[in-house]
């Protein structure tokens, strides 16, 4: 019953997109990402750290198993500088999957739409598969799928605020409205705001904050690992129509 | 980490009581409940019915597994009639556990929180395993603890509504309270519910209609099983503080 | 259309309860007294104040004017002793009005549903008025109003948090089950929190710390009084309902 | 203290928009409109009715009293649409304000963010005010002030929803990054969320459906014009912070 995600062809198992910043160490990090059982990893893309991708830490680390990259365009202010990082990237040979990330106000790191789509329309037309994060505005995310976006990411609040999802109502609409995945990002702070995610019908999540910066990440990663399940499957399976009225629930005792 | 639930020295293993009434038909209710993986069954105990309960249907189709059986008083108008269902169920040989549950609003069938306490009072110095449905105040919550309920079920919502958890807050704090296990009973209507419940740090959740009325009834209880999991977790993991304004999550990529 | 509110036979011009506690000085609160509008004071009532009550702070500065006085029993930890508070209240000659406020827990001053229905039955056989402070729990509500409350006051949030409503379902499920009016007290943090409780339907509402402790009280006391009328009317008004799809307001402009 | 709204030079003393769309009848309109006391009326301009402007019914009603016109460019699915409209209303001599609304999506009547851009850029050169109607992303509304808007218009949520606001969050970020007003335009369906509205830091609303279709108009104007004052008050008058646990409100009876 429960198929998997499919991202412009590319089949994944888990729904869950994972960040690889702000662990307390290599080990937890890589000990969470095995918990959580992820496929698809994120991180930033700097044009002179690409010399040599294959030797950083995350590669080192989690040899052996199989991901898929998802860099990102994280610290571009606008769609110049992201298309700029995504090409690098490329080049590098590191992944032709790019999350678009643009934004110029370091106090919310909101993303700007028109950069976003802008970098998206030229990205999409270069062969890239792109994921871009943006704001829940059901319209922008609707414009990203027709440039070509492989999926979009709308945020549930900030990033790394923990927030959660701050307009669900929204959340719902762009699942509605768009035929591309939609993978909630940013803000999500725990299983219940995962399984709520999941639950209003999104088609992954991408975490980093809430189970880097958890007390203790590994479990945190076991529990998102069960709140996407949690979520996709009572989405799935069609939850009971909110009432203003009780009705009674145990049958009598004929029925045991 | 995770240590088992343990009412009146009775260890289980699932966090999760289900009721038996609603299902489509007892085909579907067998494999919820296997789905679920509960340990307590729950239904409603009427005089009439006792006389030989090991002919009714759910033990017929649930034979061979063990279950704990928590018999409720549901129809209850006070604590007298309580009480009285309370002593058939136990001399009929069902179980020792009961659910002390009394209402007279049909519209809410909200519990009687001057009923529940006497009604608890009488059943727990009887020798029986209580566990009261009540309100979600923080104060007659106690006072059950006080009165001998081995745990204690403030409700999310009334009965079958779906509403979910209208109080976060009085739940976290019946959670600080309480020494015995919470369990939060009545209202949930999905997986998210049931996440955030565990995640405030209740003990476990009591669910009927949510499985019972789920478009797929078996699927619902897989997902619930998932939502315990992963609320149970994240409540024990430590979830990151909320924080108004944003914080990059992403490394440089020099940290990859 | 807007009748005015009827408590014990006794006609109120404003539906605003206001606490005599916590402001900066004397002259202040003053002020944000006379720009509330309020005509019911509140205040703690204790046995060895009751000597000359007349000489006291409040009468003084307020004088001129008539108000209805509600003294609490704040600070009685069971019923016994917000009984004996109240008839010294009534003894001393200050008011046969009684909020009844009973509560054993320091950190959350919430209250006791078992002592305060006691404590209001035997006050209103003895003829007080009586008026307790109770938690949002429509039965216990419904309860107090049996016993014989002149009116029913369940708390948005524990005292003084600033919190507003946490379950504005229960407060329109006791507004509908109950006959005597309803006066929402505690908690309410600002005029948001004080329309909302109107529109629920609540007859009034009990302020004390959201006005005493605001930065500018007698702005926040002009503020709540215009939140009352437009919580008051909004309510009398019938809102529209809620629609999850847009519906366009603007005519075309042959309709202008 | 409390000064009065600006926009582009021109001074309100009322903070409230009001559309003239969908009252039972003129006469209501007109009451409604009197008893709300707003000074700026929006109806949708379109291209056929403006051939004799001031024939039209609410000139004439409303005859007598001064208003600020505010067209809107409801209807128009692109920016060179809404442009040409705006240029239509001002050649007509209606206004020279100009609400830039631009939808494609019928059935949420969700604003284009990238249209709604262009076109204040557009008609901000040529002299235009313009308030456009926009989502509650904080970065376009910025990017619209930038643009030349004379004033930003988020919405709470979908036109003639009621559903109010639903991300208040965002809400508080616009009014924080902003210098010009902020007017919460859309959705809002009561005096509890005006009040809230305003007391997030809104500069004003704009209503409609939620006058028009209350079931009693005038009544409902009444109230949301006390509900601006509230919100307004309380904003400025600084609420309490909120806390977890209770604090003590009465004084003991020595300070009485």
């Amino acid at each position: 019953m429960q198929k998997n995600l499919v991202i412009a062809g590319h089949e994944l198992k888990s729904r869950l997109f994972l960040g690889t910043g702000r662990y307390p160490n290599p080990y937890i990090q890589n000990k969470a990402i095995e918990a959580s059982e992820t496929e698809v990893l994120t991180f930033a893309i700097r044009r002179v750290n690409l010399q040599d991708p294959h030797e950083d830490s995350i590669l080192q680390h989690v040899g052996g198993r199989y991901f898929q990259f998802l860099p990102n365009t994280s610290g571009a202010k606008n769609a110049e500088e992201a298309i700029r990082i995504a090409r690098l990237a490329k080049a590098s040979g590191i992944s032709d999957w790019i999350k678009v990330e643009i934004s110029k106000n370091e106090k919310t790191l909101l993303p700007d739409p028109i950069e976003t789509l802008k970098a998206t329309e030229v990205l999409a037309k270069e062969g890239f598969v792109v994921l871009p994060y943006i704001s829940d505005d059901p319209v922008i995310c609707k414009k990203l799928e027709e440039a070509g976006a492989a999926a979009v990411m709308p945020g549930g609040s900030p990033i790394g605020t923990g927030l959660g999802i701050l307009n669900p109502y929204n959340i719902s609409l762009i699942v509605e409205e768009l035929n591309v995945p939609v993978i909630v990002d940013a803000g999500l702070g725990s299983a219940a705001d995962v399984t709520q995610a999941m639950e209003l019908g999104a088609d992954g999540v991408l975490l980093n904050t809430a189970i880097a910066k958890a007390k203790d990440p590994i479990a945190m990663a076991h529990s998102i690992k069960h709140a996407i399940q949690a979520g996709r499957l009572s989405y799935l399976a069609g939850r009971i129509p909110k009432k203003k009225y009780a009705t009674a629930s145990s049958p009598i005792s004929s029925g045991i």
